[in-house]
């Protein structure tokens, strides 16, 4: 299977000029329903139609442009692959990018190839997966996988109260219907690593097994401020030596699971406040931010009892009150083995090694594959840098995996050689 | 000895009027050089006129009246007793005005008693004790004992840029001279306890035998920020987690300390400040408060060399760098033996039962030990309540205490049965 990588990085350096902002490498902000987002997918259907799909647009702004080859029954569930035109501010052009531009190419080496695909080929453009405008990341894969609701998901609204649906309308993207992700075969997503597994290890190419999950918590501590000068040691009520206790304990049980084999586990606490945070005054209230990740649900658990357990030993020995509240969720997700079959016999075709890996951001790919079969592949990131004008992977690496990428839409397409 | 409780009260009362706020109780907001300081200055200085004493006033604003009985030999060194005008805003009638009114009125008990004093005695008003005007405690104090340079005083400035000499020339109250306190044969001050030792135990009168000294401390820790995601357990420099530890560290070293008998040693970490303080961010620098206390200079430095050990550890267990940063610093002070005898026995000579205390919170007297001999006296204060209207001292207590004073000080002044 044959990629042109100077066509795919003229494509993607020519997308990279919408909401381009003067920078050191090549910065670009494109939020959702501005003027560089209008133009950024006015110029990706232009490009779908030179590969001869039928483009549509869904209720929320996802485009999806679809070829039905000849050899295909165009009642067969399609493959699809894609990823996001939207970006940070002042982010890269690769994140995003790459995954539709990658797809096109793909598309356009199998239309140029002597494959048969037996199911129609789907390119696909989520809309906000930053979720930098409207707060909400992974939105468009978010409706098309039935997990959050289209009205919900048009009212809402960014910092100046404009609704996504007025957005979408003022560009001209808010078609109709709904996408649904689940009428898929099978879905694929390239993406830069974003971090620096493969860069390290020294690998082109990364097939991902899962996504981790997360769960946030506010982790509330209630005590008695008291003058430091003034009450003794047994009296006091501290929250803050409570709250540091938890901090420590909460690390040593992600050390713990790491060691029991989940190499992935993290607990981290990240942000504290402290009332009234005066250094002559014993603290009353100390409230924690925890996040705690995995790409196991059961480990993710296991933490989560952890930390009650931690709370519950803290009441009684600290004299203090304690309240854990979960604030955000998000389940791990499995990449499919058939996918990822496909995307190591892609790799093997094409002589190129793969390393497993696993990803701790988050992706459309996670809503993905809730509803069908799924699989990510990772480009390297230079020095792992990531919503940045600095994000830089190679061509060649972008062209390597592109060819890997067209290499296993085939396969799961069913046009084998 | 006998003193006029009703006399005692209605001095108070009538100072407490100066600076008087609108709320429950007796409160009164005394800044120093304020019309209300500059009048309960110049009623203080013609009670002392009242009592043939004769006023002066030094270069920092502290106030002395000086009774010269013909008993005495003018050239002896003067046994003095007093305390403060001043108040916090909004604070109670009760702290200082006892000191200084219960001096006055020992001054005149021992002037309508038999008793014959061999050195002259001293009421003293000492300036800006509670520092909330300028931002130094115990400031009038600190000069008459050579621990404040006289110009370094004058020259400290108030919120809107005024400094202090401008406010004394502007009330009337920049004297001349230095008011040298290292010339007192010995000192008293009564005091409410502004903590419930007392009241808990239910005494009529308190012997200090010590004031708490401090040493407080910023604690930095520097390790490195990192996504929660994307970063393992153990690649990670968790700036919090390492504080936590020490957090606990401390905690437990202090309560160690208290259970070697050192009742009153406390270690208090009051503030943090996390960095960058978001909860998907494994934090990169957080600075805590620490606040170390004890009547024992000796306990203070263990604590501190417990602090340096835990850091040692910390940096080698956490790959954190640490750093102890001094801010303040005040030695414990040892009240004299001599003047707590006296106050011991005339407590026994009144028949009132004594308990001996230790002293929290930092008074004029911590200053004038460390020039002469000095003693603190302090009455019980309802609910531990001070700082604020609702401070209260029952008046028959403050009657008690005030006829202890008189005998102590002619005790000390050679002026026994």
């Amino acid at each position: 299977m044959e990629v042109d990588e100077r066509r795919l990085r003229e494509n993607m350096l020519t997308n990279g000029e919408f909401g381009a902002v003067a920078s050191e490498g090549h910065g670009r902000t494109v939020l959702t329903g501005s003027e560089a987002d209008k133009r950024a997918r006015e110029h990706l259907v232009t490009k779908m139609h030179g590969l001869d799909m039928a483009v549509r647009v869904d209720v929320v702004g996802n485009i999806v442009g679809r070829w039905t080859p000849d050899s295909a029954d165009p009642g067969a569930a399609p493959v699809a692959a894609g990823s996001h035109l939207d970006s940070v501010p002042e982010g890269g052009i690769f994140d995003g990018l790459l995954g539709i531009y990658g797809a096109l190419e793909a598309v356009r080496a199998i239309q140029e190839s002597d494959r048969k695909p037996e199911h129609p080929l789907e390119v696909v453009s989520f809309t906000e997966e930053e979720g930098t405008r409207f707060g909400v990341g992974l939105l468009g894969s978010s409706v098309a996988t039935g997990q959050r609701n289209t009205d919900e998901a048009l009212s809402l609204t960014d910092d100046s109260g404009t609704t996504l649906e007025t957005h979408l309308e003022s560009i001209g993207f808010r078609g109709e219907n709904r996408l649904d992700a689940s009428a898929w075969d099978a879905w694929l997503e390239l993406h830069p690593e974003q971090s620096t597994q493969l860069e390290n290890a020294g690998y082109q190419a990364g097939v991902v097994s899962a996504i981790t999950g997360l769960r946030r918590y506010g982790v509330e501590f209630g005590g008695e401020a008291n003058h430091a000068g003034g009450v003794r040691m047994g009296d006091r009520s501290d929250a803050f030596v409570a709250a540091s206790t938890f901090v420590t304990d909460i690390n040593r049980a992600a050390r713990d699971v790491v060691a029991d084999g989940h190499d992935f586990a993290v607990a981290t606490v990240g942000s504290a406040a402290v009332e009234p945070n005066a250094s002559n005054v014993v603290p009353r209230r100390v409230e924690l931010g925890l996040d705690i990740r995995d790409t196991n649900t059961e480990t993710i658990k296991e933490l989560v009892r952890r930390a009650q357990q931690s709370l519950a030993r803290i009441e009684q020995e600290y004299g203090v009150e304690t309240q854990l509240t979960k604030r955000h969720m998000i389940d791990p997700a499995e990449m499919s083995d058939r996918c990822r079959g496909a995307i190591e016999a892609a790799g093997t075709e094409h002589g190129v090694e793969t390393l497993a890996v696993r990803s701790g951001g988050g992706h459309d790919t996670m809503n993905v594959a809730r509803v069908t079969d799924a699989g990510l592949l990772f480009t390297p990131s230079q020095d792992g840098i990531s919503h940045s004008p600095a994000e830089w992977t190679d061509w060649e690496d972008c062209a390597t995996c592109t060819r890997m990428l067209a290499e296993a839409l085939a396969d799961l397409a069913g046009a084998g050689h």
